[in-house]
């Protein structure tokens, strides 16, 4: 089968793969809809260091084409979502609750890091039953495949940021993950959101998923304006979508003692991230710092479609791109160096 | 200056009654807008026992006519909101997150029962830093005043219910606490939410603040259909807005293992309000019953406040009748016997 | 293998049966200490319906005599304790955190159950990598073997019961589980603990566990006595560990608002299960009740094993009697009827 | 009366100052016994600013001499326990479950900061109902005085730590805060404690208050033991007790995936403390960073005094010397320069 793959760091072409056969427990998806996700560029990059031939792609839907023999829920030809993440739900990182984390820190993570990812005619999904999702007749592929990362992961900041009804919140940066911190805050019953982006076409975005408030870091001091719009006290939640040193620092400043600052960036760069000493209040204000990598697992995504299938939001607001699988290498192109006024570029099989 | 009082178990009328005084952490109030609530007919019934010339009412916002010497925030003049619940915040019970309950079990309600109500030309507020809110100049009095109980029993329903973003939930009764719950359940991100009531007026405003299922009790059996609705799991949250034995019980049946029954109902009648044994997995299927009493104080208010300056929800959709408190008898009477079909009596002074 | 079974309701004895194979993700233990306890009384009572020489049995500890071609961690002649309860980790409903109701409301509990108990000279445990945990050299089969039910269910009492530092908590029967909730309040740092007990022997073990009151209930009014100690307020928590309809009803009333009723109780008669309506605050005391069925699972288990390696409690001062396998009828009926002062009868293979 | 003050910046000494009178809901104790605190040198050294003749301390137990006329619940003669934090209650940092922080951040450190400390033979407290606690009579001063600052801020490090039943916990550095951390932990029911220190005296009282090992970061690496220790995964819980950059990295080290970092330290130096960065799992490893300050008020004071009445831990080992309060200002020296194996100085009136 043909696989868009990374063939060694900064470089990415197809490649042709073998169609993968499940264990007992797993299941084998005939790819339909995926999207590309700045992970990937990160990957390609180096970002999870050197890999060779390794199938990129983490945000999918398709359809089962084969399961093991203890899969019990799942059949050939349903249609199905599958999170980014797929723990090992026995392990103990997952008894404790923090499945994302299970075999190793950021374990969860296996597609396009420890096993091929789902750019691809066909990917496989270990413990199918646990994993996996059937997609809801009103949800169509080119929707649910949000579910996989985007909103699990923006949704995630905006819940461990533990938002009060009428709560005061502020999302750094609106890429998609920030979008849908946005859209998460808006669902949690945030009363004021402050969206801070300086590109217009994701202002406008932030608004249409529920940002309150704009602020626009190259025209304005974020820290004096969000506490500005707060009353000078800070948000009850800053939540950081960029994952830059500088931003994670402006989420503790502008976050009220008592707030909590909620991450759902990834960090790659330095050696540190910094505390601004004085404004975390010595040490001593109360300000929680809550990280996280996507949740996962069938009942996460069972939820996730029940909130598209009711209408909540559409995601497909931010669907900037589309292309044929074929036309991949263009379409990694235009995601990677963000061109075109790119936000999520969508792959068709 | 007048009041509308209870004055014995059973009778309502006017009474003439000297303007309050604040003490030195106090405010008075001067009345510009109240509502009337089940609880004044469940006073006058009898419910708290008896009492003489009460003045009735907790559901009011008005203007500062006065303040005590060490009122630090407010002044004569400035538009106010006043939770129906009034907390002593040193109170240990305050001090362990249960301010509702300070003093007494439910002791933060003083309105209307442990000194003179709202239904008046002027009103007390003890510790006036701590129980009063501004309100914004872009939301009018007849829609803040809904935050002093409707809002905030209601979001709390919808908050003990632990409710996950996708969740699904049940509401049953659909009076104003219980539009208020769905409201709510709606607002912490709710994927399905099942309104259970039989009136069809009362159904379409469930509808109206977020309902996507409406079971009707009297056509339907309401587990059967909620099971149903939820693939036989039952719900992550079902909600008892009525205060009945026998919605209680439907409450837990519904209910899945692992999820929450969140009681906003108050018991009238009877010894006991009863679990049924086995739907309740005999006392081991991780369900747990929440309870509470309308969360009060300022930072609440100023929360809901927020959400309602924001236009997250139209409360005013409720307000079925609008009298002059000159009216009140009248006023009341609709609002007691739920007369030409009542939802909420709005008085103006 | 010989293993000792419930033959039908109301009959127990000896049946001949094949030693279990694991499937790929099992493994087989051979049994060296065994627990008899209360629920299997229960259960040959009919508690749970017919069985047919279903093998009985839950707390056992082992060595691993045979795995899966799956299992990774464990191999032949580990000791090893298996918890009384082995979830499904991959359910949704462990993935919502409620992992012994993975399958069906208390769906996690198949030892003697849905699947042959451990009452047997090998038994089989379902997703062995999730489900034992290998057991320290410093502590003792005789002792390990309490975790797999009592410290369990006993500390989850205590652990529902969100009991602060320094707080009041009441434990309602001093029978083996009311015991490891006595000392699992002690383990979270309550500041004072009331045991409620009637016999002797087991009010000396309930001090030795950590209760620094004792309340006769045959001798003075628990109600009346727990206020008394409570300075009026009530307690904290109340752990219910009996399973009687009167108990829980005690353990509301003593409850002050706020606080917390943790029932670790099966309740095995009558309809209903009845909250007193008055002091449950007529349901806005915020009184929380909250329930659990024992958890399993490897972490679980880890856990308390290091309680015992760090001889924070002894529990063997609960086996009151001990009987090789070949005189399990007769331990049985000791435990069964509680002869003899019976707390715990432990089983030697 | 005489008063032993900060005179500026690096002096200190006695002044003579008028007895404070109380407001209405105030009281004035006479002092009995207080302890000295490093923040004390903290303060001297500059921490908070200039100062003059500002009286010092904040740990400190005493008779009641004075009430306002608001005060109900205490009188002269009453033993008195004062929090070293005594908060606004009604503020809204209050309302919001984060008390310490009412007025401002750090809002509720009133003695020795915004108003005059308790190194005097009188002092003033603030919201008397809700800031004292009774001291029961088995009791003694130089027991109780232990609550005011160090039980309540080493017991909220192992409360903010999440630490569950069993738990792995380490504690970094144990000076006296650091020492309640591992008392709290122990409390909590961690299952294995690691104290971190390189002073013999203190590691004796680490073992005394509850640690099972000792690592001494002058003779090992303490991310390599620690990991050791706990089998390469990492604890559960970490609590910085030093306030250092350096430590501060080590607590976030040896934190699993999943786990928290608790921080009590105060952070006097630098502008930035610093995560590093790949071992926080790229921002995306669930490791909570939480902060705090010393929980104050009524209710927490009685807990802890329950606590000690219960004789679970027994805080006077901490007490390395005894001072008259005319010898106060040797008394300072020692604690200031932790001469002689200072840990607590307590200071008798």
């Amino acid at each position: 089968m043909k696989a868009f793959v990374m063939k060694e760091i900064g470089s990415v072409g197809f490649a042709d793969k073998p169609v993968p056969k499940p264990g007992p427990n797993d299941a084998v998806v005939r790819t339909t809809r995926a999207l590309i996700c700045t992970s990937d560029s990160h990957t390609v990059a180096g970002g999870i260091g050197p890999r060779q031939d390794l199938t990129l792609g983490h945000e999918a839907v398709g359809v089962v084409a084969d399961v093991g023999s203890q899969v019990r829920d799942f059949h050939p030809g349903d249609r199905v979502l599958v999170g980014a993440i797929t723990p090992d739900w026995g392990d103990r990182a997952a008894q404790a609750g923090h499945a994302s984390q299970s075999g190793a820190p950021l374990g969860g993570w296996k597609f396009s890091n420890s096993k091929d990812g789902v750019f691809a005619e066909f990917f496989h999904v270990n413990d199918a039953d646990a994993n996996m999702a059937k997609i809801p007749d009103t949800v169509a592929d080119e929707v649910a495949v949000y579910c996989a990362d985007m909103l699990s992961t923006g949704f995630m900041g905006a819940e461990h940021g533990n938002i009060p009804i009428g709560g005061t919140v502020a999302v750094l940066a609106q890429g998609p993950v920030g979008l849908m911190c946005t859209a998460g805050a808006r669902l949690r019953g945030a009363g004021l959101i402050i969206g801070v982006e300086s590109v217009a076409s994701r202002q406008k975005l932030a608004r249409a998923y529920g940002a309150d408030e704009i602020v626009d870091f190259t025209k304005e001091d974020v820290v004096e304006r969000v506490l500005e719009l707060t009353g000078g006290e800070g948000v009850d939640t800053a939540i950081e979508a960029l994952g830059a040193d500088a931003t994670f620092q402006t989420a503790v400043k502008i976050t009220k003692p008592g707030g909590t600052v909620s991450n759902t960036g990834y960090f790659g760069e330095g050696e540190f991230v910094r505390i601004p000493r004085v404004e975390w209040g010595v040490g001593m204000a109360d300000k929680t710092i809550a990280t996280g990598l996507c949740p996962g697992g069938r009942l996460r995504m069972e939820r996730l479609l029940r909130v598209l299938a009711a209408g909540r939001l559409d995601p497909t607001l931010m669907t900037s791109h589309t292309f044929a699988f074929d036309e991949m290498e263009q379409a990694f192109e235009i995601a990677d160096k963000k061109l075109d006024g790119a936000v999520k570029v969508l792959i068709t099989f």
